[in-house]
């Protein structure tokens, strides 16, 4: 039984619900769907967080945490490594995942590309919640040029 | 990182967002809530018994199908075998899960037990989709006498 495949398909229904029943539908829904996948995201990751023993929870540098993210949260998630990191050494980090597996089952249909934003909240709250928890308050958004490369761009809040 | 818990923690936020925002009010929400996690578990099970290889699919006996229940399925989802599987030889049988896990965070209060209905729905349709996906239709409904254990009663609707 491919046992990975569990979250990813609860994750398809997590979004089918979120813009189901009549919502979703319009400029106002598209947000409230956003929103909601977004939050469920940022728990997770706490809850994720909170999990970890303490030891791991210390960080010397903020790179270090980001490199958390990028290999054991992912590892954990998605079982692999983000494909490539990338920082302005000034609080903004790139997070590139070139084959996102919430994105491999549309990435045959370029004309789908409106729609990967719902596949993408959900792990940009993932990654916030996870940083919160660790003591590091943050915005998250993603954006994808081309399916299925994904580009998380995480901007740390200085205190 | 416990990645098990990856899985339950989204578990919980779906039974929450099922129940959210003004939804799952009353004896009408409560039944909402129920059918929309249980759609959503049947759609997971028809997922993972979709993507086995084709040979795990055949299975001589009925009896046989339900073991895969209670070793590979319970495997794949939460790292564990069933406690214990009855069967009246007449098409029902119930799968006993001594410590089931979307129960173990509300054990230490019986108060709760009705609460409880909300965080087996998912699994019952889990059950149900995985039967249908595997050619088999059938009923499953969940019920708890002491927390945590947790007996899921499968009955066969026969042909």
């Amino acid at each position: 039984m491919a046992d990975e495949t569990l979250f990813q398909l609860l994750h398809t229904e997590v979004v089918a619900a979120a813009y189901g029943g009549g919502r979703g539908s319009g400029d106002e829904g598209q947000r409230t769907g956003l929103t909601v996948l977004e939050g469920m995201g940022f728990r997770v990751g706490q809850g994720l967080a909170e999990r970890l023993p303490r030891g791991a929870l210390v960080f010397r540098e903020e790179l270090d945490t980001i490199k958390f993210l990028c290999r054991d949260l992912w590892g954990a998630v998605f079982r692999k490594q983000t494909d490539n990191l990338r920082t302005n050494h000034q609080g903004t980090y790139i997070l590139q995942d070139d084959n996102f597996p919430f994105l491999t089952q549309m990435a045959w249909g370029q004309q789908y590309l409106e729609e990967a934003p719902k596949f993408l909240a959900f792990t940009c709250g993932l990654l916030r919640g996870t940083l919160s928890a660790l003591g590091i308050e943050s915005s998250v958004t993603a954006s994808v040029a081309s399916l299925p490369v994904c580009k998380f761009q995480v901007v740390i809040q200085k205190a």
